[in-house]
């Protein structure tokens, strides 16, 4: 049976409902899309779009009512994609949607509405008390971030043991029977000592970890320079990155349009695309599809 | 005219001199390659791998004598390597060869020999007394490194005003007309000060640079996540990485077999294969040229 997928419609004055509406067909073969958006508003996009009502379109409606104004931050704009998300959650919550899939949102409009997170991910630990955990990628190549937006100097005192056990044993629970390669956090890995001794402590947690879940899921730590060369992408579809650049740097190289963000050990499952609201091309039918497409995809994957 | 360019044969228990013969014809079509290498031992290698003297061939008598052993970590060959490197080196200085081309060498071996440095770039830089810059990549994407060999948890510190712009000015002089991306050290390049702050040294220093050079030849800092995509990598073919695996583990993602290493801001011109001794595949005869051929072209335009 189809799954059910809530949609967040994300900043209605960014490209996000665009991309909504022109993969609606296409969605609609996979799954049972509901956009959680308000007939009102939905319409004041389309005559924006200069697009008809697509038929069997189904709708879960939000409150708020103003006027979208194309590539604009703005605080009324930045609440209605705000509330979009928490119905969306909610739909899930209740068992009335497999997942939630959201749109781009701005952090600077929420932060106009008051809204103190830094994004998705950041409200989301936040409504279900969890360290939810951030996976980038593709089909393919996955890479999880064990640590997320922090300067590059604090990287090296975060990688610790407990905290990386921790966040093994997590990521296992979320994708339990995939190897995951887990990469070192120094050049060279450590060069056994000489350029860091991390490593130990990253050694140590995926022993540990490994342990715990009965088989050799967590494999590593690799050579950071090496880990996404093509042999060893064909060996792991999988990957743990100690910070932010480590991972995206190379993930961007080489998937760019299609990559998509999923939070994982959570209550709800959520994938999103792996863009931002672009109000430099909003309502100009430039938006490109594919990131949505596969959040879909992933979404419903990660449902069954 | 042809250039002419000096080999260094690199540990003769690995692939290396198994590379250059097979490449010999095809190289001699672009250069005159030099072998730092004495006929006996270039006698002993032809035996090991049931190979012909090529004809035409032109060596640079290397002293020496020992037994190979396919794959070992051997203090001889250790020695010989190093005594190959330093011939060819002279070779350059004498104005006798236009660039050095290096062939891998074994840091153990090197150990082992009594010889203290890291490798190549070390002993160039204690040889010539000199800040030579480590640049890794091929045709269309260059990486230069700011810092290479250190753990990560020293990164950071090392950002400093002076130094990077003594960097830029390095760089400059070595590849005078090019545009270089510079990439910022934090995620999202700092998010205006929220993830660090090292961008407004590297910022100053880009700045101060070029205005001393004259033009706008160093642009950034770029988010480093975003820095290898498709559309930053068309508009760019060189860039500064401000760690080891920033910029590596990017170039090696999406150019692994290609990528070659350059030592720039040097007397003499060097560039060399961005492989290892791979003794696990020595004489048998399935070692790759790609690198090799990559390193020998760029060591003819850059002895332009």
């Amino acid at each position: 049976m189809k799954k059910t997928i809530a949609i967040s419609v994300g900043d209605l004055n960014g490209v996000g409902i665009e991309i909504a509406l022109k993969s609606h067909i296409e969605v609609s073969k996979l799954c049972n899309p509901i956009y959680c958006i308000s007939r009102e508003m939905l319409f004041a996009t389309l005559k924006l779009l200069n697009v008809e009502v697509p038929k069997d379109i189904k709708l879960h409606s939000v409150d708020g009512n103003f006027k979208i104004k194309p590539g604009r931050v703005d605080a009324d704009s930045g609440r209605y994609s705000y509330d979009s998300f928490m119905s969306a959650i909610k739909l899930c919550v209740d068992k009335k949607a497999d997942a939630v899939v959201t749109l781009p949102i701005h952090k600077e409009a929420w932060m106009m509405a008051g809204l103190e997170f830094k994004g998705h991910t950041d409200l989301l630990r936040y409504h279900f008390k969890r360290d939810a955990i951030m996976m980038l990628g593709c089909e393919g190549m996955f890479v999880a971030l064990f640590t997320e937006h922090i300067p590059l100097k604090e990287v090296a005192s975060t990688i610790k043991y407990k905290k990386l056990k921790e966040f093994f044993i997590n990521l296992h629970n979320s994708i339990p029977k995939k190897k995951v390669a887990v990469l070192a956090l120094n050049p060279h890995a450590g060069d056994n000592g000489v350029l860091g001794d991390e490593e130990l402590k990253i050694t140590k947690a995926i022993k540990s970890a490994n342990k715990r879940v009965g088989f050799k899921q967590f494999i590593g730590p690799l050579v950071p320079d090496v880990a996404f060369t093509p042999h060893t992408r064909s060996q792991y579809n999988y990957f743990v990155a100690m910070y932010h650049d480590q991972g995206l740097a190379p993930l961007k190289a080489l998937h760019f349009d299609e990559s998509i963000n999923i939070s994982l050990n959570l209550p709800i499952i959520r994938t999103s695309v792996d863009h931002g609201t672009a109000f430099d091309i909003a309502y100009k039918a430039k938006a490109k599809t594919l990131s949505y497409m596969n959040a879909i995809k992933s979404a419903i994957e990660f449902a069954k």
